[in-house]
């Protein structure tokens, strides 16, 4: 991370990200100042955690001495809350979102614009080292774009610049890597609560499943019964099933998709 | 792990497992005598690496003065490898198969039989410290139960005595775990690269994702476009994956079943 240069910073957003990512930027010598967010309760806990910042009402930030507004709030809410900003003429501007374009941010008048998106998962109840997440940063010109990678480095060591189109495609990729990932843990967790069996069972075998795919191509180490065809285990696992319909369903598509899969690149059938 | 009871010990099938516990169990003081498998090249090969085995071109044990016998074998060979092994009356005949029943072992005349489970996945290209693999264990009478797990604690410190019905629930839990999540990894590594990204950049959010599933139910924690219902971001999620029909059919698939687990558990929309 490099040395910071002082910024004051409202947040549009109460919620995880900012959560997380305000009281990073004050541990690195920022200065949140304001907190916005139309839930009084959110912006005003938020808000007590960080000394220097007051609790917003509303999002006009015209006279509010803010060099930068940092937007966290739900990618549905985002276009009517670029709307409703008012910010003085220069202010850089940013949104938290992967997959929302920065055009997004067009009508908030005289601002710089840019995209900061923390390539990680939040939640309120769990502290995260923020200084290995990697941020992808954004903007139309050289000039903001060095603005937004300077925030972003006073926090983060991994800061990326990149192509709109790479980022909706690394967020593409982060639905399928997190949020369905986590689904088939909870399906898995269901499953093993069913059976009165320590949920603690699967974590070796799982942190093995990373770690092997951080270093093969996970298509060419693929296990398990369905790249074997062990044909009579898939029937037999669809069976085990049958209270859970949806599961299921899951559990035939995702088989063949890793058995055609397996035709395409010619992994080989392993013991798994 | 406990103090060894050193057995003389025999291995049909020179795959994965075999290849992993074989050394392990030599490590921990017994002596591997003998690998059987049908292909010459995998039983000289694995034979080679432990200097008291002999590579074996018949299934035939009666005089080969073998304490237990470990069948590791694919899952759709097990029954044709048991029906045509043969051993000395007496001697401990185990499988290592997360979803077959014991009673395939019961053609193993004058045999004690039992399985024992090694719960994490293997490659021959990694190593597996098998001390922390969980071992599931399963025998008909408490005897030989006592056998199998005197032999799995001598390599694991994770011994676990199971039911028939909820090693098989084990076992498809994991398959959900490890071999669909390692799908969706690859999925999301062939996302990256199309994009010319870098694959390590989801590494901490795959960490954290796990790292949260191990102290939160993953239901609890869901994040993402589905459970948030984002329809704008879904739509470009499937609009992104028009080349690729079968993860965009995955992907709705994931997201129905996320957003009607959310509606059953009440888990909150939350940004992520």
């Amino acid at each position: 991370m490099s040395t910071t240069q002082k910024k004051r910073i409202a947040f549009l957003g109460a919620g995880n990200v900012a959560w997380h990512m305000a009281p990073a930027l004050a541990a690195a010598g920022h200065e949140v100042t304001a907190i916005y967010s139309r839930s009084a309760a959110s912006r005003e806990t938020l808000a007590r955690l960080l000394p220097q910042a007051q609790p917003l009402a509303t999002p006009d930030l015209r006279t509010a001495e803010v060099d930068v507004v940092i937007i966290s709030v739900p990618d549905a809410a985002l276009a009517n809350v670029a709307a409703a900003l008012q910010v003085a003429p220069g202010t850089l501007v940013v949104h938290t979102s992967g997959s929302q374009p920065l055009t997004l941010l067009q009508p908030v008048q005289g601002a710089r614009t840019g995209v900061l998106y923390p390539l990680q998962t939040f939640s309120k109840t769990k502290p995260v080292g923020l200084a290995e997440v990697p941020l992808l940063v954004e903007a139309l010109d050289e000039d903001t774009l060095q603005q937004v990678e300077a925030l972003a480095k006073s926090i983060s060591r991994q800061v990326y610049s990149v192509k709109p189109e790479a980022r909706k495609q690394l967020h593409l990729a982060a639905v399928f890597a997190c949020n369905f990932t986590n689904h088939l843990l909870g399906i898995s967790r269901q499953l093993l609560q069913e059976a009165h069996l320590p949920v603690a069972l699967l974590q070796p075998l799982l942190q093995e499943t990373i770690a092997k795919a951080a270093q093969q191509h996970p298509f060419a180490v693929q296990t398990g019964p369905a790249v074997r065809g062990d044909e009579n285990v898939l029937q037999a696992h669809l069976h085990m099933l049958q209270q859970h319909p949806r599961y299921q369903e899951l559990y035939r598509q995702l088989s063949r998709s890793i058995q055609a899969t397996a035709g395409q690149t010619g992994s080989e059938a392993t013991e798994g």
